[in-house]
Order: structure tokens, then sequence, then C-alpha cells
């Protein structure tokens, strides 16, 4: 297996089927640098336009419709000291009539302590002083080209990835996509140094990272959404409006991956899912919001 | 302070403006036996009919329209080996083509061990004969008399609080209710031995519960939507449906709530929320779907 | 058949199973005067708190669950010169980074000639000279008792009615709505002078009138929604949040209909549906909101 | 102006940044012959796939983002007399719980009588029989390429238009959509013969059609969604999920254009909207719902 060091040259603000950037053997690794979600790089140059401009596309060989994208997350290195957020709630995610008391978002600039492993607020604001966040790496803005030769813009998601902004897909995580054309055409980008759930300011602490990434291709393995594991758990993602859709969407996909990867009938799959389910909210900000239906690995069976 | 051992010998399918079963005062605490949601009690005789029949209402004396009630869950001990589940996830929460193929649910038996303090299926079912679970007691549906002189079934919840069915409402919890009527009028039942995120096959482990509560008036302390505190976490709670109106409720709740307890401005609460919020869905199975908006206390600055 | 002159002289701001203040026989006819939203006489005189404080319960004779209530509205005169809208959209009708820049609402007063049977802003706005409206009077709020021993708000509506706010339901309307107690118990109140689709400035043209309607038992007729007939289509009536489910409970109920009372297979009545079937969106305001669902009745089989 | 006879050889899928297939003047008419949205012709001969081939694109020579695109539907003539629908209602516009019981849904065939400009079943349906439809043809899916160099599935639409299978749009209407690439790049396809509100079995009478379209670009008119005039009314469409959403598109860009080209104050907008709105809902069946508002012209102040 290769490891390739990909040095993007042009910025993609949709995932599509688009001329490939690079080209490897399925089981390869790539380290590459991303940019932040509004085009800047390491040196805070800016080198392309959000929203969240992508590295790739990444053609995988031998991956047909039809087959998964094995996407492992081996490491997140950020490559700069300032992150930024917007300031202020989104207007969505508090009651329409409390909207009119909100002050106007402003960007605003953290540092992130690359030593430490540490990000705060650069200039200290009244109350939340106390405010020293473990870094927590994740990537908010990756998949692949979606089907029927759609290009789609990274400030949505949909089933193939996207820009889900899921705190939990970080180094570690191993998420799967489905492939809709040949080569798979992975792309990433928009990583955040840390993000609560829902990214209800509109980002998590936006900057940039090499991202390590070992990308496999899955024969024969069709599935409908992304699907991830982590540590102790085993994940599937909903990527629609509004929330109950996204759920239903995860929830189906965790219903049909109990029953076809571990042999679970409906009912089973049921009693598992209704007694142990965990669901988070990756994003309740972008067009699409995101869903994750999480099952801890302990309480599956045997495969 | 006084210890209320409260004998309930008739049970409501509403929260509403109804003639106390029992007067208190503020501060005291109550222990009192709850029916299963359909109405069987510990030897599993029917007592009440459905929905999720209620102990109560208790008056807390002094209690007024703008107060709160304090809710302390003291302690929960089952008072019966047998709970129940529905068998098959509910339409609402899968795709709706995938409901075509979904098996009708049933009423199935588990096993609650008040010894070891777990809970299984009564028969094992091929797959998960593993999930032996910790019994994880919670509260599905309580809450205080609503506004307007309304009287609400207890299969829904609200601003007063109800079916609220999330599972971090056990025992180590306390509840903020608000006041809509002289005496607060508080009413529980709908207790499950456990239950995953959503109550996404329409039930936890449904079965009877000894539950001491403590009931305290917060004089002067209007809130809009319940809120709690945990070990570890302070919440709020929003009921309604979609889950993106329960997520505004909730989210605009700990947005008054961290200006007006803790003095943040809302740049400062939304630095925090934005980076640390957690979201935690009650249900997602009832008429009002339930969204809790969880923070660390370790975030928070001192008051 | 009688006809009662019925003076309310106690007025409820929920609809629930409440003491009578009228008993009738089924066919009888009631002509009562109404208040106004805000619970205001036709003398402007307050003679209740909003919102929307009702006449009734009216217990209509041999009326069970089960059964459906018949409500003809046979007349609706207006009996005030003034009638009072809000005078800005609502939050929740827009997109919520425009409710920023919305000026606050306020009262605003209209005239209502009763001769002419016209409706315009007592004060002229700018630009909006020329709205001379034709009087379209409608009922916002009435239904029956809900189930369960429920009382709710006349904020808002459900399978029992209340709330609806839809503007077809006006004089020469015949609704039907779901009987859950003995007597039906009907209310009504909140009337309109005029309203556009969606009541999206939160209020009609809110006046008080004089409502004559018969009320007519029908046995063994359970329906789970209310339905009703205007001169050239039948609809039924869905009330939820989102729309999207407002509209699935319509939809099923107009099924149902068509499968039950006309006939028609599933298939059929799809292919009625899919090709004729009008929506209408009756309040996009309340807490519920309300979708009904129309076809034209030269499209129906005979019966 | 010229009118071009412009017989596409290629058909697309999404709506997108494609080489043009002809080149016209502003102001310029032109004639196609679509398919149908499975792809057959006239002569019932498959020429491409679904969903929804796209005749185009055509580049509008002098548009430019910021302008938009005006599309005079002036004439749409059947091209053949087979038209076909799905036979049974869309899950996701019943109750969930209802879909358990729906039969599966087949392709259904109807007859297209060119000459009495009717539309009927092709095979009687008991109780149905009388159901002789008149002509009502409209484009389901039409619009420019988007913005960001994306390309999106015909099957879903957005603020670029798309797939919004709303029935006013037929001969005699004007759409305007929002210019986001140099030359607009116009496509359409997919039209029906009729159809209901909300396309709610997921498809109108699916037919083939050559229509007639003048394309005038507006200079330096920017609007956020797509306008429509019909005869008697003004139109702005929203499309999003949930409806609730598109709704909020639709009424800000109302209010956006009664602000802008009528001179009207936010107030005097929201008295005319209030008062005179009528909500239509296009689709409820495609990936983005479909929410028309519209206001009689009548109502307009003077320009």
């Amino acid at each position: 297996m290769t490891t390739h060091d990909f040095v993007a040259t042009a910025f993609y603000n949709v995932l599509g089927t688009l001329p490939p950037a690079l080209t490897i053997t399925s089981g390869d690794t790539v380290v590459t640098r991303t940019l932040d979600a509004w085009g800047y790089d390491e040196n805070e140059v800016q080198r392309a336009h959000g929203p969240n401009p992508m590295n790739g596309p990444i053609f995988v060989e031998g991956a047909e419709p039809g087959d998964s994208l094995k996407v492992e997350i081996l490491d997140m290195k950020p490559t700069r000291d300032m992150g930024f957020t917007r300031s202020v709630l989104a207007a969505n995610v508090i009651d329409p009539e409390a909207v009119r008391d909100l002050p106007r978002s402003e960007k605003t600039l953290w540092h992130i302590d690359r030593h430490a492993m540490t990000v705060q607020l650069k200039e200290p604001v009244a109350g939340i002083e106390n405010m020293l966040l473990p870094l927590s790496p994740m990537i908010g803005c990756f998949g692949v080209a979606p089907n029927y030769g759609q290009a789609i813009s990274t400030a949505t998601s949909g089933a193939y990835g996207g820009n889900m902004d899921y705190r939990l897909l970080g180094p570690g995580a191993t998420i799967w996509f489905p492939v809709s054309v040949s080569g798979a055409l992975f792309f990433l980008g928009d990583c955040h140094a840390v993000q609560g759930d829902g990214e209800i300011v509109g980002t998590g602490v936006e900057t940039t990272f090499e991202v390590t990434v070992r990308l496999t291709v899955e024969k024969a393995r069709p599935i409908s959404w992304p699907r991830a594991k982590i540590a102790d758990d085993i994940i599937t993602i909903g990527n629609a409006r509004p929330l109950d859709q996204a759920l239903q969407h995860a929830t189906t996909e965790m219903l049909n991956l109990l029953v076809a990867d571990y042999g679970l009938s409906k009912v089973a799959a049921s009693h598992l899912l209704g007694q142990v389910v965990r669901y988070d909210i990756g994003n309740v900000f972008d067009p699409a919001y995101t869903v994750a239906c999480r099952i801890a690995k302990k309480w599956l069976p045997a495969r």
C-alpha cells in the first residue's frame, strides 16, 4: 500500500463528477492539507472561495456503483494556530419570535494551542473565560460524487455524504460512503478544531488541518446512507430536512444494517434499537440537517 | 419536612386542574407507587386505563403562577418483575416507503431482575440473546397542570411537562416545571425500567415503580419550558413537532437560562452553546416530540 | 325543530367537558352572539379574556362517542363596525434570518360596512388604499369536547376541531366533528370578517357576529378528523405541525371517506385524488397548523 | 425576434452548467418537443432515462448572474395520445401507520384526446368512470443552471427552479428564474396533461408535448426564488422541505416583491398578504416540496 502526499492545487465548492486530482489504488493512504471553510490556508492566505472548498476528487481504482468507499481517518493535525467561528446562534435554531432580539453575528477568532491541544477564544469574553476546550478534530465536509451526474454544493449534504458537520467523524472514525460513479471520486475539507452538536452558530472552530485517510473499496456492498464506526459504536447517518426525515433515513439504514449484516429479524432489530439506540444531531444549520443513529458495539450479536 | 406515603386511588389520563389527591408543604417528600402505561399495578391487576394513568394531582402549598416547581427524583424502586414493550419500530421513525414491509407490533414481555438490577427479554429472541440491560429507571410522564385551565392527554407533552419520555429523567435528576395554577398540581406515572433515545418502538420497558420525589416551590422564578440538572449537566427541554421546533424551544430556553442565571451576554452564551452543546432526542413517537439541550456544568461560569 | 336564542354568559378558553350552557335536541337551530378573539363584545365591552373565548358548550341530546356532530352554518351577521388585525407577518411564516428586519406588530383597526358588506382599514395605509374587501365571514374556532376528558386551549386545534382558522368555513358550509363525549359539547367563537389563507398575520379581521347554526347528530358515524362540504366541494381537515403532518391527516381522512362513503378502491381513490385534489392551508400560525383536502363534487361517483 | 425549432438530441437528468444545445438572443422564441418523465418520446420510443430528462440547456445571450430569465409559456401541444400515472398515493402523503395498508403502485395508462382536449383512464376503474378531465397542460420541471457550479437532479427543485410540479405553470403563465451563470442555461421537460395539487400519486398524467416558450433576459433584476404571473394573479414559489420552509421561502419572496416592486412598507405588505393571500401546494412528493404564494392582481397598487 502506498502513501500519497496530495497537494491540492484546485479546490471545489461541489461534490461531483469532476476530473480526478489524484488516482490511487484501493487501500492506499492519502495525506493532504485542507483549507478552512472560507478558503484560507494554513498561512491565512486565501486560496479559494467558500463555502467549504474541497481537496479532491480522488479516484480510487476499482470503485464502481454498488460498492462502498471505506474512509479511515487515521490522523488530523491542525496546521494553524487560528480558528474562527460565528458569534451568534443561527436564526433557525431558536424560536422565531426570539430572532428579533438576536445581535448580528460576527467572525470571531480562536487560538488553537497545537502543543497543549486546546482551543480557546482569542479575546476573552466575559463570563466564559474558563472555556478552554480540548482539541477535538473532525471533518465537516467529505464524501463522494453523488448519483445522476449531480454536482452538489459543499454547503449541504445527502446520501453521498457532504457537509454533515457531525462532530464524531474525527481521527479513529471509519466512514463508508455509497459509490455512485467509477472511482468513487472522494472529496474532503472543512475541518473543525471543535464543534458542539448541531453546529448551531453556523460554524465549528474553523481551521486548517493535515488529514491522513486510508481509502478502501468494498466491492458489491450497496448502502443507502453513510455508515461509520468509532471506538465503541456503530453509526448510520441521515441527511435531510426536517430533523424528523434525517432521523427516518438514519434509522432505516440502521435497521437494514442490522438485518443484512447481523442477520437480525426486524423484530429483533427493533428490540435492540428501541432500548439502546442513541441519536446525535450532527448539524441543524446547513440546508440538509444531519442525524446519526448510534448503537454500542457491546449490544451487537457476533457476525 | 414531611414524607408523605401517597396511595393513589384515582388515576388520570390528563394533566389538568383537577381536585388534589394530596396537599403538601413545599419541601415535602412524597413516596408513591405508580401503575404502568396501560394501567396495571405491581400485581398485574388493571386499576385504570391507558394512556399513562397518573398519580396525583399533588397540591404544593404556596405555588402560584410565575413560580417554578422543583422536583427532585430521590429514588425509583421497581415493584414488579414484569415489564413490556412493543416489538416493532414505530411507523413514523423510518422512511415512509419502508413502512409497507414492517411486521405488526405485539406486546412483548421483559424480565426485571430487581436483585441484579437488570432487564432482559422474557423469551429469548434470536440474535440478541446477549441483551442484558442495566436497569435505568426513568419517569416517562410527569409535570404540572397546564395554563388556561387546560387538561391535556398524558399521551403528549408541552411547556408544563407531560409525556416527555426522556431517559435521563431518573433518580438523581432534578426537574423544574413552570407553575400555571395555585398549588402547581403535580402528576407522575408511566415509569420505564429502561428506554433508548426517542422511544422509537413506542414504549420503554413499561413497568411499575415506587417513586420518591421531593417537591419544592421556587418563588418568582418564571420559566417557559422544563429545566433539569443531572450529575454533570444542566438541561432544558422543548416539546413540539417537528423535532426542529422542539429543538428551537429547548435552545431558546437554554439561551434565556444562560443570560438570566449566569449573566452571560447572548454572544457569550452563543459561543458556549455553539462549541459544547449536546442535544438528546427524548421521544420521537408521541404527538409532541421532545428534544433536550444539555450543557456540562464544567463549562458554566460561577453564578 | 326548535330555534334557540342562546345568550352566552360564561365564556371558555378551552374546548372540554364542561357544564352545558344549553341543551338541545338533535336538529335544533341555535342563534348566538360571539365575542371577538380578545373577549370584547359588539359594544366593545370586554366580557372575557383571550385567546378566543367560546360560547358553549351546547349539549346535543343523543350524541355519543362514535357519532358525528353535523354543524350547518346557516348565517353569520356581523354585529359590530370595528374589526382588528395584527399589522405584521408572523415570525414563523418567513425565513428565519428575515425576522430580524420585521417591524413589531400592532393592533390595527378595520371598518366593517354592514350595509355594503365590505371591510377596509380604518386609517388608510400608503399603497393599499384600494383594499376594499368583500365581507367573507368565517368561524375561526369551533368544535366539540375532545377525547380522554381533555380540555384544550382555544389557541390550537385537533381532531375535535378547535382553532382551525380556515376561511372556507363560513355561511353555507356544513362541518362534521367526531363526537367524543355524551352530548358532543359544541363550542364556537372567534369569527372573522375576512381572512387570507394561513392567517399569516396571526389574525383575520377579528370581530363579533350573530351566528346561526343547526346541530344534528349523525349516529354511528365515526370519523377521525373534521369533514365539511361547501357549495361545490367536499373537504377533510387535518390539524398538526408541521404542515406535512396536517396534510397527511387530511389526505388519510379523505382516502377513508372515499373508500367508506363512495365505495372506491384505494386505487380508484388515488386516481381521483392524484389528478383533481386541491389543498388549502387553513392556518400556519396557531400551535397546530390546518390543511384542508378538497375534492369537487362533480368528480365524485354517485353514492 | 427569431423563433427556433429546437430538436433536442441529448437529454439531461440534471440542471447544471453543461454545454449549450442552443444559443439564442434575448426575446427569441423556442419551440421544442419534450420526452415524458421516463424518457419516452411521442412515438413511445425510449430516448433517454428518467427521472425527467430535460431539453437544453439553452444559452440566452446577455444573461448574467443578478439578472432574471423571463419565461413565457406561449403554447403546449400534446404530441401523444398516451399518458401514464402511478396508481396509488405516495407513502409520504398519508399517516405513517396507514402506509401498511396501501396497495403497491403500478404504471397506469391514460388516454389523451387531442381533439376534445380531454384526459381519461384508458381502462375504466370502478367508481370513477365519470372522470373525464379537461386537458390542463403544465411544465413539471424547468429552470436554469443553479449557482456554485452545481448540477442538481431533475427529481428535485430549488431557487433555480427544477422539478416544482406546480399545476398553474402552463400556457399563459410567465415565470422568472434567478440567473446564476452566463447565458442562464435554461432547461425544460417533464410535462403533464393534468395534475392535482401536490402530485400526490408521484406523477401527473405524464406525456410528451410540443412546448413554445419565449425567453427574455431582464437585466439587473435579482430575485431569490422563482416568480410567476398568470391571468389574475402574481405568484412567488418556494422549494424546500418541510412544507413549512417552502412556505417561508415563498412568503419572504412575496414580501420582498411587494416592497421592492410596489413600494409597499412591510406593514402595508403584511396587511395585504394577511387578508388576501392564497397558498398552493405545488408538490408534496419530490425531495423538495413546492409552495406557491399567490396574490390577485386586483389587490395590487399601481406600480
